[in-house]
């Protein structure tokens, strides 16, 4: 875990000169060093890359399929050393490290089964008399080079679900891991190597951010996905040329707590949404919404729980939270929630930093025009507010220029139909917090949340390219 | 209306000697006459349906689509007039059978455009090393030909579930209408007649028993689609031969009611399951469960519901229930219910018989082993229980040789997904009776209520036979 | 046909004072008027599809049927009508123009039947231990307001091509037609205002340049779709912010004759994809590769052909070939085949311009990089080199920026197996010419030649955002 | 290998009174021993079964998956002993026996994946007015208790194709192994054991033909599925009572080899498909159909393969064909071949006898009327003629009760389709063999052959239920 990590490049290990250090989050110091790509080696990944991208299209799924088990059970195989360098550069709980570990073994399997179900389609032409005497079959091909971009928060699962479709689908990939949190990948990389996938299809390569900014106005790239922020994301999208995009943001989802909800379930999972890995999370859960009948003791047992939290080291088996990425974002969590303070929000719990560690935070009597509410906080803060109406909450929840993922906890068929029904988000989950996430679903935002679905299945329909042939019956 | 029918045969009307003469249920007079085949016409169609075999085969979907779209609109045409018959020979009240006639309409179009969408497939071959370098496609084609048996009760829609799946197919058919109502689709056989279909792909022949039963055993047939009794269903599987067999029974269709259900609506909607035509419906409700806490009102409500229900003429258009379909039915009905009362049960409402016509009767009290519950009762009779747990009141729906569909009012997704989970029957309605039925979505039974699913694409799985072609790719 | 024409906005008929002459190609004269709107009305027919947006989400599907069903029977009765629309202000050859109208009634059967067909889905959510106990539904709802942009070639039917997918899916629309052919879809305008469909769902207008650059940039528009040339199309993508953009833009489509071919079909099915509305189709016949063996009987055959062609007045029932759509349109073909001539390509037939006629042109003896074969010609010209080897072909074929759809004529398995897979086109059409479509299949192209698919499912598939409902089981 | 093998009964290995020795063809002894479930133990099985039945409803899908693989695992860990037992009891050569053991495998993958992708379906309820307002979802149950009955000549795989999707649909099932082969998969039944499937779920008990037959007639099991005769099996069905039932027979599967064929590609793969184990192959190659052109090269080529054939020891690495499964089906094909030859057909090679081993036989000359060509051989014999033109080849080939699968050698493209479009067999091959078939594939034949389909996913279609839920949107 410690040491020098070199990138892979076209099926090669290989540094460059610009040298990355890697910061333990939690203890604050360098603990490994790896190096990242300027335009040179870029153009030689895509290079590479692109003397594949033929035997790609002809290798055949049992051998994809072949290849991405084998590194599934890489993965597993080690698992603690995956998770031990998850907490390392990330300051995430072990706990939290080793699920994210199993999510990316099972990410892999999705892939391995879904190569082999790519959607090839059987047409009738004969709709009309133009058509008669026609059959036509569509088969999807590979739409070429796909430029990833993963972020820090999950450094092996949401890198893997970017690199595992892009071999399923047989699109060469070159991926850019965060530069806080290169590591996980760049082990990752040392188990592909090992299969029999062509070397070139896949490059994992840290780059400088004039890199990073090539790779998205590069026309050879067919395909970029990236996950991450959305100030980001959605300026690659005017940038990205003649490509296919999807971004995958962030938001700031919001949880419903009805009267019919089975409480002591609901706040266990709210418990979890809002502070598993100090909120550093895509689908974090921002802003409860809780019923006034129930409000007081949700609260009430909502912040005994946040007062049981263990914090410290993220290595202990123990904790539950540690520190954020870094001081800065600290700082910034802290800002927004003294804002929210002087503008009358009260702290239920929490509220204060050290250092990089910022406390697990309950406000209420917010505004939503606070930057607690209104922004992607990505930290552990949480507001709890209090409704009367259904249709308000719904509202309320809708009311933000985001709408990745929300949480409704009730027992009441009407009320699933109108969250289903009104709440503009890429999914829904009753009795679940926002956060809920398995490998094969679709999972995306609408709004300035994203543009496009991740999930293994849904990630390899835009890797994808129709092509139809038309011929006689 | 009132007349001579002649049935059709490979193309063209002609009469038999051995005539069959209908009557009116409600007045029990003959008001037409037509004429039932022996197993001389019935090879005679055969034959007919045989040449056109290889010619159905080829058939354009957009030609299967035009002449069903036309006979969609033949049928849109004639609306009052095919009332007008579903009335004379079966009592139905007006309202009902221009329902049905609306319903065959929307059925045909369904065809029309499933004829379009059978289920062609594109196969991966590559899985394993064997199939390397070779793709497949699956073209599903007709099965061969049919033999549909329908049944007096909804003597067009129930014969245009066969019959329009069959065209979409491209399979030819002979369809024994039910002896006591043959007429409604012997004017549709006119309609037919009109289009581009070739002839002798449709028959419409009236048979007696002999002859019908030559149909189900002859192997000339490659599906048996019969509606009707449970007892006669059975058999025909037995007798079959080595052809496919589709069996659409009846039941004694269960509906619970629950303390969280909308009540009006629930009462409104059961008076409707219970008596409309007389509870001659295949998924009539014929067992109520309500919850204790509201079983009072429910009761009182739909007593009252009970008591304003306008008997009479079958063609006037306030007539809610008139003449069952004959007084031998009427008096099974009466003997079945004077059981039940002898036994303990309490009559609520109706119990009284006068000629053909039988009272909307109301029974509470009852035990699972009387006729009126344990057997299918196929008349307006309907019987009202209390409930206290959930789980009971599913056991008691279960507690039946038949499982044709059921209904439950709640507003409660724990008891929606109980009865989605534990319920055997082939399809449950939230909020709706058992008697709900759209014509494209899967319908049929489970235990003794049926053999395989009805609905047009579903009839239509039946009516087709995968074919695979393995090819180089 | 001959007057003034209102455009459609909010679903209402209005006039603005930016007046637009429409001019009849091949009588050069002006024959009727209509206005443009400018961004006044383009705000107000962006809150006019606002305030409907929510009511076309809870539209049932079988009302969004009727309304299309209605538009389809609309159009037929109308079908002299639009045809002589069509000649009038495009010159398409009458018998053209009728076959373009015949595809617009079935463009909208085709979304009447999608409308019914959303592609709903249920996901087993139990693969590992967290989703457990849960299961999913994926609804599909309306992705917002649909900003279509359509070309002049097909006014009507390329203009239904978004319309009525639009409907379909839920998605209110507002539609610039171009600017030289508005007319037939302001006729269809009429049509649509006299159904059920919500006032503001569709607008139809003209609009100047400018109008129509706020379209592509305003972020109100949550797709953008444009049918007209590359070069307009991928700047469109750039400006097009945060919204969705579908692309079909033009190509310079190949054809390939082997020795195999029924060579009299292929002449004349290659003579129709060649000079049909004098070439000015995304998917005209632009460069025919003919096996060495068959190379001189083909060409023989095909110049007796193109002598053959009759010319003249559109609305004349034997014109072949008319007018184009402005003479400045057959000045730059002209100077393309003069460049092509210059350069050593041989003219075989044609080559003449007449004011805005071209003839029927045949050139051979070109050179990929002379703007006959490289560019998009869009007039009648076609050039005709021979091969020998087929993966040659192929590769010719490939050797160009674009990739729309290409044709090979062969009975040979193995060369219709390397022209699927090896083409980098969106459709293949074996024995018949890249020009064929049928409306409901999958279209559009790789490359320069487009982004995204049309063919109303397809179309529908970008109209439409994924909903994720996860709850208990 | 050798010894005592006990059956496995509801989860508990054990032994019955009714000794079943086991006889290894090749040396004609017996080398192991087993027992036979009478009436008594088949009842105990379906007891355990039923007991588990609700267990397994509620089986999440990813606990199959982990179980089908953890099987999949357990036979490739003890491939080689496998193998072995095939080899001992079945006298299949060992090359040919390992291919079967990997088989299996991919059968128990495949059942894994597809135990995730029940096929669950999302419906629009909203078609006409009656549907208003209601969604409807389909999700599939198993169908309850399956009977299994497998024959000898694929002891391991065809066995595998019942279990597989049975675990996969959650159905308990006995299984019947053939009783000359049993120990294949009361082997398999150890590894089954030893995963976490609820005891009970699998039985594997040879039986007496009694305690066989009971298990056909007997209601408590829903499905029968049978591999075997078809004189065996269409008796099945007659008796088979209320329960669903499919049926893989046999055939005897042409083969064309047309003048565009790669002549030394068809000769290999047909002596293959001829006969590799002795031809006691479902989907043998029993009729060859060679064009006149090339038909004395082919069979001279033909010839000279089989005269190469390596015969003897079937543990031998090297040996491609050994003894049938007894000396009376050794006999039974002498006798059909003397008949053949008495008749005018001509023995090109083979034709003789040795106790239990028939020689590779290549007849020619031949009627249609003869038992070799009519009459399922299920012996090392094939027929070779020549044909003029395709459309007769293809009549020859339908000129059978039975239709399982057929294969062309061709490289014309009409001819393909012609095949497809004609032929009345299960599946075509196009360039290989009638015996082609990889795992997931839909596998079964019409006419005769047989009454359902096989191939994973296709068989758990069978095993599931529909059910359908309709409630408020």
């Amino acid at each position: 875990m410690i040491g020098e990590y070199q990138f892979y490049l076209g099926g090669e290990f290989c540094s460059s000169d610009e040298k990355l250090a890697v910061i333990n989050p939690y203890t604050g110091k360098v603990f490994a060093n790896t190096s990242m790509a300027g335009n040179l080696e870029l153009d030689k990944a895509i290079d590479k890359a692109s003397a594949v991208k033929e035997d790609l299209i002809d290798f055949p799924s049992g051998k994809k399929y072949n290849i991405l088990m084998q590194i599934a059970a890489g993965i597993k195989d080690a698992r603690e050393e995956f998770a031990g360098i998850i907490v390392a550069e990330s300051a995430k709980p072990i706990r939290y490290a080793r699920g994210e570990v199993d999510r990316a073994i099972q990410t892999f399997i999705v892939a391995a089964e879904e190569a082999k179900r790519l959607p090839g389609e059987y047409l009738d032409m004969e709709w009309t008399a133009p058509g008669e005497g026609k059959e036509a079959i569509v088969r999807y091909f590979p739409v070429g080079l796909v430029a990833g971009i993963a972020p820090f928060n999950f450094p092996l699962n949401l890198a893997v679900h970017k690199l595992a479709p892009a071999i399923a689908s047989g699109c060469p990939i070159i991926l850019k891991p965060s530069s806080s949190t290169p590591l996980t990948t760049l082990r990752l990389a040392q188990i592909i190597d090992r299969t029999d996938l062509p070397k070139g299809a896949v490059s994992i390569i840290p780059m400088n951010r004039e890199t990073g900014n090539s790779m998205v106005s590069d026309d050879r790239f067919a395909l970029l996905t990236f996950t991450g922020s959305p100030a980001v994301g959605w300026k690659m999208k005017s940038n990205a040329g003649k490509k296919k995009v999807v971004l995958e943001l962030g938001g700031n989802a919001g949880l419903i707590v009805t009267e019919s909800a089975d409480l002591d379930k609901a706040v266990a999972k709210s418990l979890v949404g809002s502070f598993a890995y100090s909120g550093q999370v895509c689908i974090h859960t921002q802003r409860i919404l809780v019923h006034k009948d129930v409000f007081d003791e949700f609260t009430a047992k909502f912040i005994e729980g946040v007062q049981k939290f263990r914090s410290g080291d993220p290595t202990d088996e123990s904790t539950e939270i540690s520190a954020m990425i870094d001081e800065d974002n600290a700082k910034r969590v802290e800002e927004w929630v003294r804002e929210a303070a002087k503008g009358g929000a009260k702290v239920l719990a929490g509220g204060k930093r050290d250092g990089g560690y910022f406390e697990p935070t309950v406000l209420t009597n917010t505004k939503n025009s606070m930057k607690v509410c209104s922004l992607e906080i990505f930290g552990p803060v949480v507001t709890i507010e209090k409704y009367t109406e259904f249709d308000r909450a719904l509202t309320y929840i809708n009311d933000s220029r985001y709408g990745l993922q929300a949480g409704v906890f009730t027992n009441t068929i009407t009320e699933m139909n109108a969250a289903f029904r009104h709440l503009e988000v890429g999914g829904i989950m009753i009795n679940d917090i926002p956060g809920f996430r398995v490998d094969h679903m679709p999972y995306g935002g609408v709004k300035d949340s994203g543009f496009g679905r991740e999930g293994v299945k849904y990630s390899m329909h835009d890797m994808l390219e129709p092509r139809l042939l038309v011929k006689d019956k």
